[in-house]
């Protein structure tokens, strides 16, 4: 096979429009070769357990899957019975981007709840906490947040601790779907456990494929009571992969050294970079969140869109508005972020 | 992250113990670096329905999945209406080996037929293949065999026409679940359209990760009409990959040239090596099934495989008769067949 | 079997807390006797086809159900595809009292919009009526409207049709969940045809318990090429009574004259009664929404709520506000209502 | 309404091609009138408690449901994870004629083994029990048995007890479908307690519909420990109906006094009349099975079965062999018994 693209542009859209980093392409090499005992009982994944554990604390065992919306449905299944219910954000990826999947395929309800910045607090919760023991209502089981949330904000370890206190108190389970969770420890300049393991989280998902796997998640089980079966649940989920040191050898390279904390920080960087630049615009554009993680959101003249997306993507997040949504990745580059903020001051100008 | 494992160990238990082809992960380095459109817009996926179309026809189209179960699920579901039902072999894949994922995740019914060697005939579907109408039975809508079978045995292209025209003259549609379908391909000596395609099948589940993938398989739709919504079933059965390119550009590396054919020529090649050997050892062990992909079944004395398996892991296959499956891959080497049918017979003479 | 309750108590909780009406077990005994063909097949289900074309056109078909969550459950999975979602209003009951059956047992994704008062309009459709044809979201394909709404408020044929029009405009169906269908016919006087086939509606829960009979509803489809697979689906659902005769006998008894009707208007009547009688007592009670059909919603002093249920149950609606929800049935009697102020006015006067 | 239909003439076809018992109608009339809470929380819901303990012991638990199938469904649900497996006979009512519900509903894999006779022993279970703590396998959690079978044979308690006693030993439990199991008891000469509670049944689905009811049964939970979350699943899986009272007077009503028996007894005495009329046709007919319930199977000329069927309806059971099953209910009288035997004697003497 040839190499059919130009593997030096890049886009504004998303971070899984970025590729793999060399370092994980270099992992899967050096796990290839010779046979290894299929479905997990291979080196690579027994290593997985032993990395995990150094984040998040020895009682954690990492379940690995292949994408995020797997993760998440197998731990919200794993954490809930067949009536049980989830409460999460208006704006969460299992609700708003995942078809369904936690409904369809793990046959939970998702009970949501409108926020301000994508973050659930425990006065949010409670206006979904409740009917416990009514057989007419899904019974809420589950808080599921976002860490760094679909909104490009963060959670404060107390923040979460908050949340797992709530839940605990009222006989629920606390998920993290923590696609983005390495932009957040990068942010919160903190270890991963600090706003997990140590906040009373109970399973998280954990992301790779965003932080430059080729592909590749994990379910980490943070408290082995909260959620059995979880080696049913992925098989019978469809999340099982048969050459499973694959996926565990690209989370080994990822996060037993600081690849993970650096190629995070790098996109937060950049979305730092970026957003000083947009900020030096004036009020001719409108940065509309926070920017705590590796994206930015910020409103835009639409004929200013339009011209910039000849040059790059970047996604609609209010067609209404004009609001979108900017991201970084873990190879977003100070000259894509200077070339683009240089090409968007000179549309404004020309804007007049 | 360094090497964990004997890349020069290899067993008999299973064609995905192997690794990946180093051409395969060849094109993994090709398809990586900058930005390309998530979920399949891009030039790998794009590069995949050509090489797709050459061998099954210009009508075709994959939908690149992440592994065999997936494949087969989204196959049947979109096959079926909801009140459906699948005519198999007691002894499929989807029925022996998915943990019900057709049945709960793709609520479908699975209506198996038993027979000897793993192959269905029009006469063993019409045993199940009746009742249209009939609400109180779920309806049977898809008749799915295996190519090569889960025994290591063959379709022609007339039993499968066979069984693609009774299927359409009842109104229901054939699914071949190809997870070995290149070995099937190699064994035939027919290019992959004589059996599919040009033998009446509507929806194929073809195969990578056995034939030297990392992971990656694809839904190959033959009759479009036959399997609407595929796009939306796979992402709410958790089978869409963000960066798809990097599934993509490992079927394009199998596929475009002549990878498939190569990896899966030798693999049955040293499945039929081991079986001489094996008939060459007369009837101190007995073949109880045809070999004819690379998959051989044989009864071993028990203390015989056990001490087998100080060296090599296979499977048990029927542990009440000694039954043992000895899988060939892509990497089988003639030394290692060597080495297992000398130390056989060598166990043999011991036991006199 | 003898009688074990106070057959002359009657409270305000729910018009399932009624029981059957006379003629409705009168129907009962002419329906027994004698075999009649199981699952459908009987003289009554053959008759109750008529007399629903008789009331909703003569393309109508009847599925006659056990209960409104299976009438509409099947009703939204007839009418959906796998992917498909329902747009509808947050306080419906297929979101708020079916403990997830339309995810769970139908596979389905429901796509809320807060309303002031239970309806949608077209404008709150169209905040979830997007996102067609990206695969990411669950695909919009129904809107679901409840007549008279869980709110006691009303749909007028004129807003029904303007929400079947932009549905079918769409590519969308349009839905009613009628529970309590006879009531809205009542309020508006108008036949059920005039705001369900004659407005546009492609799908009806047909609601009988809520209006007198012991158990049954029906799912009547006015577009057969909308709602494929409905026996299908009824079987699989465990809606498919063995002895039909019963459920369409009783759905006969109340649709083949003007049971019905004189019921619901008797229902309304009593609530407009109640109403009235509330509007007399001033600012010291607030009745919080429309009294269009038979439920009344009311906030009184919790104090008050407490001492009326010593004689009278009732439900609680927002227990924050102390608003309750006061519901007349096809039994509740002036001298019902009459006690009921009564005593509220005696309470409030003794509060002072 | 009235009445539409032959109150006089029965069919062999089943026992809900029947009404309902006058005793049960009455029972309606009594549960009739005022108001009862709805959904369970009435007068006659808790008798039915006392009526089912009496029955099964003191820590029985009954939940009213709509059918059998209802029953079935919610009970496998209960008793299984949801990677669970059920072991029931290829000939059982869960497997053959419920269009997928257990499957598609309950989210279950059924392991179906092959009877000569529809009942399982621990040898053929032993066929299908195995596999457990693999993944890949649907994990087998409940064995599922028939009483009276589905072709009309029986369990002593001691077979009941071997199956219960080897479900335990392998962490499995046992349900039973009591769809007929008054006809069973009836046939047994024994309580209903002898051959479930006491013989190590863990939950029962009590029929009633098939005995003289309108419509109703229940899961008795005979071991609480095994079924959590009934009433949610009640709920979430469309069984529960709000006018409960009206499906417990009329298990009540059945199950209160010797109702049950008596209507058992009688059915089960037409069957063997039945039965004896057509032995003494000697070898031109061929009595395929033991009749030990309710049912007869008979292979018969298929011209005869053709004239027959100008009078009575009867099930087809293999078309190709010319098997019909002849079932007898509670209201089959011996006029009925005599008048299908005479002519089946003309038939067969016109034949020559």
């Amino acid at each position: 096979m040839t190499r059919l693209h130009d593997a030096d542009r890049r886009d504004f859209a998303s971070d899984n429009y970025a590729g793999a980093h060399p370092e994980v392409l270099s992992a899967l090499v050096d796990a290839n070769g010779g046979h290894q005992t299929a479905y997990g009982a291979d080196a690579y994944t027994a290593r997985l357990q032993e990395v995990v554990g150094a984040h998040f604390g020895a009682g954690a065992t990492a379940y690995p899957v292949f994408n995020g919306t797997g993760a998440n449905v197998l731990s919200l299944q794993a954490l809930l019975p067949r009536w049980g219910a989830v409460v999460c954000a208006e704006t969460a990826h299992i609700q708003t981007d995942e078809n369904g999947a936690p409904e369809r395929v793990g046959g939970l309800k998702l009970l949501t709840v409108p926020t301000p910045d994508g973050k659930l607090t425990p006065e949010l919760v409670a206006r979904q906490a409740w009917g416990f023991g009514d057989e007419h209502r899904a019974q809420p089981g589950v808080v599921s947040i976002t860490q760094s949330t679909e909104l490009g904000t963060l959670y404060t370890p107390d923040e979460v601790r908050a949340l797992a206190d709530q839940a605990h108190d009222l006989g629920l389970r606390l998920h993290v779907d923590g696609a983005r969770i390495a932009n957040a420890a990068a942010a919160l300049d903190l270890p991963l456990r600090a706003f997990t393991t140590d906040a009373g989280v109970d399973v998280v998902s954990l992301g790779g494929t965003k932080n430059g796997l080729l592909f590749g998640e994990a379910v980490v089980v943070l408290d082995e009571a909260a959620a059995p079966g979880l080696a049913y649940l992925r098989k019978m989920n469809m999340q099982l992969a048969s050459k499973m040191r694959f996926v565990s050898a690209q989370l080994v390279a990822l996060f037993e050294g600081d690849l993970w904390l650096r190629s995070a920080q790098h996109a937060n960087a950049m979305a730092a970079r970026l957003r000083a630049g947009l900020d030096a615009l004036g009020d001719r554009v409108h940065v509309t969140l926070p920017t705590q993680a590796n994206g930015v959101f910020v409103t835009l003249p639409r004929a200013v869109s339009a011209e910039l997306r000849r040059t790059w993507t970047f996604y609609d997040w209010h067609p209404e508005s004009g609001e979108v949504r900017l991201m970084c990745a873990f190879d977003t580059t100070e000259a894509d972020v200077d070339a683009f903020l240089a090409e968007l001051r000179r549309l404004l100008d020309a804007q007049g």
